[in-house]
């Protein structure tokens, strides 16, 4: 197969990586595609470095025996702790989410400006995103907050009930006061809490999604290695360690994906 | 080792079956105790009974490994889908949490009576309360009703904030016109949100805390076979597949159970 014809894998800890490939989706659409979830062991969030690392590893040992030509790590946990671990194995460009939404964030905020980074106690336990925003820019302010109730918010599908509000309030109503430039949704899930973030902080602070500016971000990296299928309509396949038709139902009724049949791979 | 010396097995997805724990301990001070929480693959409630089967045996074997003289199941979700398997290979006796608390139910409740079981996705999806509810009394009427973000809030230590109440009321004030005679909290994380429950169904709503029926049950089950340990103080020993200091700031937090240095055993 030409290497342009292969597929981009991207894999997420579950159902959060489906905002990537849907934006993926949408600027790429001759693109085929590997998606895997890992629905077995959802969420990584709350683990250690060390699980979230060994997951990884198997994940993508996987889809490189699917012949990607590509890889996108659509889970900012996996992109804090777990990037440098898999470049280091991998025979096909990697690419994670941290950089991306450091680099759209920058473009969005004053020199001094004041960014709040939100996302699971993993990503925010990592400090990756304080780092890679002080290294490209050391005069802003950077705050974290881990917000761990948004996942579960969101695989409930409770993003437009008023408890999604509160819930919210209860992380974000802090930064009210001193008001950020722009908050980073630093994790997959997150955007599909936009408005309701949004509500919270006021419609003055920029959102960066971090979902869509690695799409943008992939774009860039595809062209750059000569890598991109001008094709007309790419092949998914979606692929889960577990509960196929609960990823299915879910992908259907949040992100209106339609995945067909999920296949299964257990480790 | 003499066989009443030897530990009781106590298994969770998680931390929800401390609260077992704890019952066991305030009853039966003398036993030493092994308690293992899945950490790395928690929570089981979404995911299939093929995968909890699976995470259920490799924990069991674990247990056999560090010689239990008795195995409490302390997870509804592994209670209502692995047992049988469980028993199988077990050369111990095995109790899980559903049949004690059907049996507290049943001394609650009239015997046309109306009872409620809350739990996760995967335990309602089994129908195991309903099941065994409707085989020990027939003209019961059992309605099930899954909540799986509380174990999100309770693991996030929200249980007495105004969102758990928000919560609770999403799943529950449907059942407030045509009230149970009681309510199953058919997961052990559920007696940590006791009172908000309490707030939404009304005083009148007998509660079953399906943690508490257990260490019951397994008192006289430990009596029945001869190997209650009468000693004073029993050692317990915490052992999880990840993150063992968030383990022990939890069950500090949330429990008030000081566990020491927590094991690590991956799978």
């Amino acid at each position: 197969m030409a290497d342009n014809k292969r597929p981009i894998g991207i894999f997420d800890s579950g159902l959060g990586g489906l905002t990537v490939y849907k934006a993926v989706r949408g600027l790429l659409p001759g693109e085929n595609v590997v998606y895997f979830g890992d629905t077995a062991r959802v969420p990584y969030g709350t683990k250690s470095p060390e699980a979230v690392v060994a997951f990884s590893k198997e994940i993508s040992a996987y889809l490189f025996e699917r012949k990607i030509k590509f890889l996108i790590v659509a889970c900012n946990t996996a992109s804090s702790v777990a990037l440098d671990e898999i470049r280091r194995i991998s025979p096909v460009p990697v690419m994670g989410v941290i950089a991306p939404g450091v680099e759209a964030a920058l473009r969005l905020v004053p020199p001094k400006g004041r960014i709040l980074v939100t996302g699971t106690a993993a990503t925010v336990a990592s400090g990756a995103y304080s780092a890679a925003l002080r290294a490209a820019r050391p005069g802003l302010r950077v705050i974290e907050k881990a917000c761990p109730l948004f996942v579960p918010l969101v695989e409930e599908g409770w993003c437009a009930k008023k408890v999604a509000g509160l819930v919210a309030a209860e992380y974000l109503s802090g930064f009210k006061i001193k008001k950020p430039d722009a908050v980073i949704l630093g994790c997959t899930h997150y955007p599909l809490l936009k408005k309701v973030i949004s509500g919270v902080l006021g419609p003055r602070v920029r959102i960066v999604d971090s979902a869509l500016a690695a799409a943008l971000a992939a774009r860039d990296a595809l062209a750059e290695a000569g890598l991109l299928n001008a094709g007309r309509a790419g092949k998914a396949a979606f692929v889960v360690s577990d509960a196929p038709r609960r990823f299915s139902g879910l992908a259907s009724r949040l992100l209106k994906i339609k995945t067909g049949k999920v296949e299964v791979k257990r480790f």
